[in-house]
């Protein structure tokens, strides 16, 4: 297989059903979602058959049983993808949108209507249910999409994309709106983030090592997040309750996500009232503690205490560790998360308005919260309906990524013979 | 001069300097560019002779008549860039705005504050009042900026950032918020585009050749549009008179300008009717109309007729010269349009509702404008209040740009001591 060539058709298709997409009315749309929803209940039995033979191999392989997990499309997942695309049907339709629509002295009238991006291409691995998810919103949205899954899980997607082409042709859309890479070779993987003439945007969907060898590579650009390394600063005016509350879920809500803490500050003046009682609660699920000099001397006694290193600033531990550092003043604070935040999500818990407010400027992430923990920040919490990601960028769109970031803004006029003097 | 050393120290005095810019208020904000329009006024004869030097130097290098008259600093160009200052203090502060915020059946609220960018780097060449122009444009939106102007105004421009960061440091902002980048040395370019970790955006303005170059090497995403292909197609449902006073103005209001019009599509049942009476216009300028076969018919006998070959169909000519092409329905104009035109601006002469409306939502371009002149795409003909450029990418902003594109959106979550359940 020429696989430089297979990517130039699978592009150029794209770009063919883009058009098509993009003028696709809303029923048509819908349809489609709703036909994949029922052929996914009604294929259980075989999507799950198409995972059997991807598990076997993978476990054939020796794949680590965690990605066995994920890999795996259980009775659960089948049900969530089919109610993730009723969902997505439920969501109003972005496309066609006019705004801001105001005449000018010279007569014309000037507005934005919302239309698709084009062509998304979708990196993701061994996680079947992004099949469906991300085709349901590329296809709401008007886009097409070319999607490379996992090589892991290939016999499911195709077996998943089987079913969204049918959907569309059923819909009267074209099936090339949604294509799966057929080959598992990464060279794919190459073309498809280097072919700015066929694919408009990347959305890759994995670990920072995926995403990293990404940014070397490509020229399409990219809404992506390399890493989550979030902080919670309790300040000297914190409501000591709210402190406690916010803090255990931040940190052991989940401890693989993106929006979890990673890092404590703590307000020297409180820190001594509110760390002990804070150990407290991590002890009951054995957190380790990395502290600098006086968190340390503060927690003194406490089972899992070690020492922070600079490192452990920018450390995004994915476990059941929290580095801590105690500051001086807001500033200190401010100063400290802006300068080792991996800027997706920061907190404050303070009962001071200015404080408040003054972080809640200053501090550059994507989100930024006051009394609230970190694991809010989510498409579906915020209210977008779905996500396709999350952006750590401030070009394009920025944190949760829902059904607008995959469309764009054109200026409209509506004339009557207007000339330009 | 180690060029790689200076431009990382002048990334880094940027970079800091963005901070304190970020939470700049509006007033001080205001203050710095009244500073800097009253300075210019008052400097005029200094302005002069600084741009005199680099006037003798172009002419002393042969530097073409066109690019000197760009170069001149003339006392009407003085009062613009004083008066443009003026009209930037008089435009709304974008950056702190809080839009969408909306309580969430978890308790917290979640809305979007609109922030700077950051660092934005701007590529120009000759023309001394982009200086100006970008300047207030960036310390109006909060951000700090690198200017790399063209080598011949390196004395004017020096003249002007002097009393640029006067203004700054006379409103307690950092007057390294804008800086001019003191080599003539092109490898400084080549830093400033592959420095992510200091600069968020490049805007290059400049001809198609820098815009070229720029988009090989660059690392830090660009807001830029590379040419102007732009077309009117007039359909057989068009207003005779509105046709040719859009096509006549579309063409000839300013040949260099990229929302000139290119290519003219005409509808084939009208096409007799309407060419001769277009021809009798354009015969008053000279302008040379190269047709395929079936305009070329009717053209016949017009003094300045040539044939349309296919590259014609892709030539920004920014000259008296227009290609013309005869199509037998909306679908095949909107078929050529989206082939050939660089998704600027494009415009449908016609007084029929449906093909109006579809023409709108199917041509996929950053301005779609019906029975309107595409000379009317342009930052201030559309209501921004300045712009900062023109772009033809689909991601972060689309057609004219203005403050707002020098921003970004990040959540903001206002909580009670909401945890995630």
């Amino acid at each position: 297989m020429d696989i430089k060539q297979y990517m130039k058709e699978v592009g150029q298709r794209a770009r063919k059903a883009s058009r098509a997409m993009a003028k696709a009315d809303t029923a048509a749309k819908n349809q489609a979602l709703l036909f994949i929803a029922t052929a996914i209940r009604r294929e259980a039995d075989a999507l799950r058959a198409a995972n059997q033979l991807d598990l076997e191999a993978a476990r054939a392989g020796g794949l680590a049983p965690a990605l066995l997990d994920r890999l795996t499309l259980s009775d659960k997942a089948i049900a969530t993808m089919a109610e993730g695309l009723e969902q997505i049907v439920a969501l109003p339709d972005p496309i066609g949108e006019i705004s801001n629509m105001k005449y000018r002295p010279t007569g014309i009238q000037v507005g934005q209507m919302r239309v698709p991006l084009g062509v998304i291409g979708i990196i993701y691995e061994a996680r079947p249910n992004v099949t469906v998810d991300a085709a349901g919103l590329c296809i709401k949205s008007g886009n097409a999409t070319i999607l490379r899954g996992g090589s892991e899980a290939i016999h499911c997607n195709q077996a998943l994309a089987k079913l969204v082409n049918e959907g569309l042709a059923a819909a009267g859309l074209p099936a090339d709106a949604v294509q799966i890479v057929a080959t598992t070779d990464r060279a794919a993987v190459g073309e498809l983030i280097t072919m700015p003439q066929y694919v408009d945007v990347i959305v890759p969907r994995g670990g920072k090592g995926l995403i990293e060898r990404l940014m070397r590579e490509a020229t399409v650009p990219m809404i992506k997040h390399l890493d989550g390394i979030c902080h919670v600063y309790i300040d000297d005016k914190a409501d000591l309750k709210k402190a406690l509350d916010i803090c255990f879920n931040a940190k052991c809500h989940r401890y693989g996500t993106c929006n979890t803490m990673e890092t404590l500050l703590v307000a020297r003046s409180v820190a001594a009232a509110v760390l002990p009682e804070l150990a407290k609660l991590y002890a009951t699920k054995e957190v380790e503690l990395r502290g600098d000099d006086e968190a340390r001397a503060i927690l003194q006694g406490y089972p899992h205490l070690a020492s922070a290193t600079e490192e452990d600033w920018s450390t995004e531990y994915l476990a059941a560790i929290l580095s801590v550092k105690i500051v001086g003043s807001l500033d200190e604070a401010i100063d400290h998360i802006n300068t080792y935040s991996s800027q997706h999500t920061d907190a404050i818990v303070t009962e001071d308005y200015t404080r408040a407010m003054r972080f809640l400027r200053e501090v550059d992430s994507a989100s930024v919260m006051i009394n609230a923990s970190t694991r809010f920040a989510d498409g579906f919490e915020y209210g977008l309906g779905a996500e396709i990601g999350i952006s750590n960028d401030k070009l394009h769109a920025r944190g949760p990524v829902g059904l607008d970031g995959l469309t764009s803004l054109k200026y409209v006029v509506f004339g009557h013979g207007e000339v330009r003097v």
